[in-house]
């Protein structure tokens, strides 16, 4: 049977949530690289997809600036790596190199990909909105990579860390905790 | 290593996706449930929520006309139900009685929540915005309900239909398949 619950207590049911690596390049030049969940398909023709980005982040108005970004799907492999790239800031630091994390040139925007992850979408901004807290921006997708062989990507499960899945929905648990 | 992929294979990569029912009330007053994918948090202080709706379904205009919807998350009994409401279309039928799920009235809303989900947002349209070949409407979450006792949730795999997982990723396969 149904009871209330706290937004708090609904959001913590909905998980796991996807978990994706942002890269975007800073004002200095540096490839920077955020955790992000809150990331969607949005449109079949064309190929559009949607991040979600607090205004709070020291990615948020690199996105805005520069008008791009990927999205990748980081393989289980790379699951401590990711996990520090959504834990700490890259404002004082370069996270991607210390998250053992190698960037090559994207296919056809600027901003760098992350190499061997299982999918990674090179988007141009088409547009974007406030949506309370966070900025949505609104991506077309120009170039699609990825290395099929490491399809199982990163999940963050409420309870225990990272976990990963397949495309057939083989699982590993609790492959990076919460530290 | 990264190889370039098309956009339907990076498509596929990225799932296990989320699989939420969205319900309306349609303009002869009957309510609705349709199967969603592209369904993600937007903003933490306000609490919102989007949902990205093809122009060609249903639901849209229902959705865009009545102000409010509201976003389930159906526990893995639900399953059968929750997929025949992803794969017809509720213009000529009452696909929510035909998938055996039962309605309840929400808490805030006029749109009716369906009984027993791990948990439902109900929301009230804020903003909407054309994205391609889909409208994004953002909602408020101005109520939470759900049965965290049934906490194991739906989600689609590209290769094997539906599967569940609860917040810790305890996981069960292949629960209802493509037809």
């Amino acid at each position: 049977m149904l009871q209330a619950l706290t937004p708090s207590q609904g959001a913590k049911l909905i998980s796991p949530n996807i978990y994706t690596l942002i890269t975007c390049i800073d004002s200095k030049g540096q490839p920077n690289a955020i955790g992000a969940s809150w990331v969607t398909r949005t449109s079949i023709d064309p190929f559009l997809m949607l991040i979600s980005i607090a205004f709070t982040r020291y990615s948020h108005d690199e996105i805005a600036r520069m008008g791009e970004f990927v999205i990748h799907y980081p393989n289980e492999e790379q699951a401590a790596g990711a996990w520090l790239c959504g834990v700490e800031s890259g404002r004082n630091q370069n996270k991607i190199k210390k998250a053992g994390l190698k960037l090559v040139d994207s296919r056809i925007v600027r901003t760098p990909t992350i190499d061997d992850v299982t999918v990674a979408f090179e988007c141009e901004t088409k547009n974007s909105f406030i949506t309370g807290d966070h900025t949505v921006f609104v991506g077309e997708v120009v170039a699609v990579t990825g290395n099929p062989v490491k399809n199982k990507h990163l999940y963050y499960t409420a309870n225990s860390g990272l976990m990963s899945l397949d495309l057939t929905g083989n699982i590993n648990k609790n492959i990076e905790k919460d530290r």
